[in-house]
């Protein structure tokens, strides 16, 4: 959808990142033609943006740069409240040190609470394990987004595709010990939705044994295209 | 395809790139997982591409760079050869400060001569303008694939969609004085096709006067998943 006597444009006014990982970040190289939008992101993920001369192809006259602190809450758009916290997580991949310490909290990885018509939505496409006082920030929103790269922390050594456990990797389990299949239980949580979910991870498949055991324990497995009813 | 007894890979043993612009790079982002292949460019792209932390994403147990210089033939996979050549280009968009040096001849374009089986095809995506140097040098091929970009110089303000000329951006235009069109005309070149169109460029357009037009003197319009046989 082109806005209103653009010859090239996107509907898209905002843009929000809330991890410099690639996955997060590389997006952003198809968002370069001339057009204008805010790109918000804490001042921790700006600077590794910035760090890469080649995210300059975002045109200072076009894309304007917003520096978004940790619990401040902002409008990217209109009618729209969002507000960044942090979550367990790590620096990105390509910045790994040889000590990396998983599970921290930073800006380097934040979920965000939107918020508009009295509801409100949580996005944590990244989060190593929950605290408590995550569990109380989301006790009762109307939908959770939440990290389901693996269902099983070994999952990317059963494949046989890597070596890293989930949790090295940033991301929490959905099932076993401390997974968050049931981390939320008790919670008045209206919508559960799994997101950002890693290609080895069977809850992909339909009929599987672990898509049956999310559904049942009042999980959504998210889609492209999907849309959700608040 | 995966090779075999892999899990996850792709059939690409060998990676060139040409350029550092956004469009030549940005795709291997994509390539980054855990397999094994080489990444061949010359010492002025391999810099571009050390200097953005992002592409460290490039494992380098995994991932061979080869530092390739301009005039020196190199085999990226068996029973292929290829030399590099500076054709007059620029440095990528990212990079430019206040005064670009469009047309001048470095390692930061270069197109490729390709040879196996005695046929030798040449592969230019961009070229500000064609030197007799360059005429003489692909003036035998069994095929060229060189820079269609813009079909006339103004193109893209012509569109509406950018101030810029062909020429500015480092890409000369088919038609018009001193375009690509006829500048082989008398070279024994067996098949030429144009590659790197651009999305204003009417070449894209069956039954287009323009597309009619390069067709009638000899060139192709090349596409996703075009073969070539020489």
């Amino acid at each position: 959808m082109a806005r209103e006597g653009a010859k090239r444009s996107s509907p898209i006014a905002s843009v929000l990142i809330t991890n410099g990982d690639v996955d997060h970040t590389a997006g952003l190289l198809t968002l370069r033609e001339k057009q204008n939008f805010e790109l918000h992101a804490t001042g921790g993920v700006h600077d590794i943006i910035a760090a890469n001369p080649v995210f300059h192809v975002l045109d200072p006259n076009h894309v304007t740069k917003r520096k978004v602190g940790v619990g401040e809450p902002f409008k990217p758009v209109p009618g729209l409240t969002a507000e960044l916290f942090s979550v367990p997580g790590k620096v990105p991949l390509y910045l790994e040190t040889e000590t990396v310490d998983v599970g921290e909290e930073s800006e380097m990885t934040v979920g965000v609470k939107l918020t508009a018509h009295g509801k409100t939505l949580f996005y944590i496409p990244g989060c190593a394990h929950i605290p408590d006082s995550l569990k109380a920030r989301i006790a009762e929103a109307d939908a959770l987004l939440f990290d389901g790269t693996i269902f099983v922390d070994e999952e990317m050594k059963n494949a046989g595709v890597g070596e890293k456990t989930g949790r090295r990797m940033g991301h929490m389990p959905i099932s076993g010990e401390g997974g968050s299949l049931n981390a939320f239980d008790g919670a008045k949580i209206k919508q559960r939705v799994y997101i950002h979910i890693n290609n080895t991870n069977p809850i992909w498949i339909d009929g599987s044994e672990e898509k049956k055991t999310v559904e049942a324990a009042g999980w959504q497995v998210a889609y492209d295209g999907m849309d959700l009813s608040l």
